[in-house]
């Protein structure tokens, strides 16, 4: 049987590392690849690779609506998909607190074996280290991932044209709310993270032929950053209408007592993907009958740039219009 | 111009942090892969693929003879070596701590680039995420790797016959007297860390045609624990003589001090191959002339076991022979 609690012990390398990954990792994450247990994790390759990382660190580490395993898959198997790429394996390092109940790193391998067989991708390797904790016992995980890249799934922000369409898959904020509400004490039942794989939903579009000239999912920063980051790379510029942002009324409650701008709040499991405007919507119905997408709204479109500047331009109800930076400084910390 | 030190923002995934990576990661590591800055990184495919990832945590990161950023580039493509792959692509996680000085992270960064040079890989995609320190400001890093499977290089414990020849590239137990003897704050001019990518001694030794049987890194755990699990995996006995065994002396002196074994010490640039015994002498002499391979030496052979229990033995200079098992617990805590 194994300890109870995570010991300097298993980082050693020695039996105790061998035991944990045996009887957690091993027993959840098992496929024909991860089994072998070899340094490296022998797989199938392909003619052109996508490879991407993410370093998980968010607190604490069961929140509502998941925890960081379902996290540290869903963001890496999107980092693939928003990059034109069908992901296919992970690798997922631990570096695990003193301390940390071994209970609670068995719920979180499960999760991200059960989140892993959602988006279609195996675990293939791994690795664990121990460091001395603060008391309490933490994790942290890292994951990087490997995916396909596939010829008719050419994306990018080079790709956007004027007059394309901006469609976000659904209600923004969720995921900050989520933790930051959690990390106040907030008695909740209403609002939860969306950690969830888009795997579905982009294999949807693709399998449709929906011209998509670019993908992000939101995170870090949230939609106003991606959206920079498109004008910037683009040339050109994006308009939104703030009337169009779907926020469900608990997130856009809690923003409101908080003085916290939808637009800048992290989701984990939604994709802004732009289209051609005579596809918008037919991508539009795709992205609404898949998993995670029944929220999912047209939210504006892209233009050519007043005086050269490529930026982000938020309409008002009242028919304003302001510029929507990127974030500067931190939003929340640990959110992912 | 940056900050001096990493700050909470710098994790924000905003403008902070992307001018961290633009300002530290980019300059250092840039390639024609990672210079797109994209969500994934694409890169050339091959048929079959190792993958690989380890996580760096040793303390203090910088130490004599190496730092932080060379170690976490040499454990991955050394695993990815001794599995069989020519190492290709690297992805990079940073978990930085408030308060790392920048120039630190630079000097870190500038170390990774240099080692990846060395190693013949390319360091292709990362991520940066800043956590709350404890007050003085480290970093965690990640490191996952990507090889090609050649059909030459067709090695693993499964190999292994009865007969067959046990050669170590070098001394024991450099990397982890240099950490502990720095944590004790030890005047050190003669005890170096021996990190170092094994890439250059691999081929040479596949190039040359050698039957390599099964090739594994002397890490945590040291010798032993590598030795013990040959045997457990090829159901053989491997003995090896104690006085052939490779130590400096410094680090013979340091362990006789500190009752520590060298045969459970790690390393971090020394390789153990078992070789078809016609071969051993041709393998010993390409190591010999490899860089990091003066000191290699032929220090045991596998056999039939005793009794149907496969372990390692000791030939002690007296004539005496003892088992020696894997390491059990900690050796040395955040050495790599």
């Amino acid at each position: 049987m194994l300890e109870k609690t995570i010991t300097m012990a298993h980082g050693s390398g020695g039996e105790a590392t061998e035991r944990l990954i045996r009887e957690v990792f091993c027993r959840h994450f098992h496929n024909e690849y991860l089994d072998s247990l070899n340094d490296a994790s022998s797989v199938p390759g392909a003619g052109r690779l996508a490879m991407t990382t993410d370093s998980f660190v968010v607190t604490p580490y069961f929140y509502p609506g998941g925890d960081i395993g379902r996290l540290a898959v869903c963001g890496t198997v999107n980092d693939l998909l928003v990059s034109g790429a069908v992901p296919k394996y992970l690798s997922c390092g631990f570096i695990l607190e003193e301390g940390l109940p071994v209970d609670d790193l068995d719920r979180i391998a499960a999760s991200m074996a059960a989140t892993a067989g959602e988006a279609g991708v195996a675990i293939v390797t791994g690795d664990t280290k121990v460091i001395e904790g603060k008391g309490g016992g933490g994790l942290l995980i890292n994951t990087a991932g490997i995916g396909f890249l596939d010829e008719s799934r050419k994306v990018g922000p080079d790709q956007i044209k004027p007059g394309d369409k901006v469609i976000v898959s659904g209600t923004l904020g969720e995921h900050h709310a989520a933790i930051l509400g959690c990390r106040m004490g907030m008695q909740n039942d209403s609002i939860f993270s969306d950690n969830a794989p888009l795997t579905a939903m982009v294999n949807a579009l693709f399998g449709a032929g929906i011209p998509v000239r670019a993908m992000r999912d939101v995170t870090r920063g949230g939609l106003a950053t991606v959206l920079n980051e498109f004008a910037k790379s683009s040339g050109l510029s994006v308009t939104v209408g703030e009337d169009k942002l779907p926020v469900l009324a608990p997130v856009r409650d809690f923003c409101g007592i908080l003085g916290l701008d939808p637009l800048y709040m992290g989701n984990e499991g939604k994709l802004v993907a732009v289209v051609a405007p005579e596809a918008a919507e037919q991508a539009l119905d795709i992205i609404r009958r898949s998993p995670f997408g029944e929220n999912a709204a047209v939210i504006g479109e892209t233009g050519k740039t007043y005086e050269d500047a490529p930026a982000l331009y938020i309409r008002t109800p009242i028919g304003g219009t302001r510029v929507a930076g990127a974030l500067y400084g931190e939003g929340l910390p640990r959110i992912c």
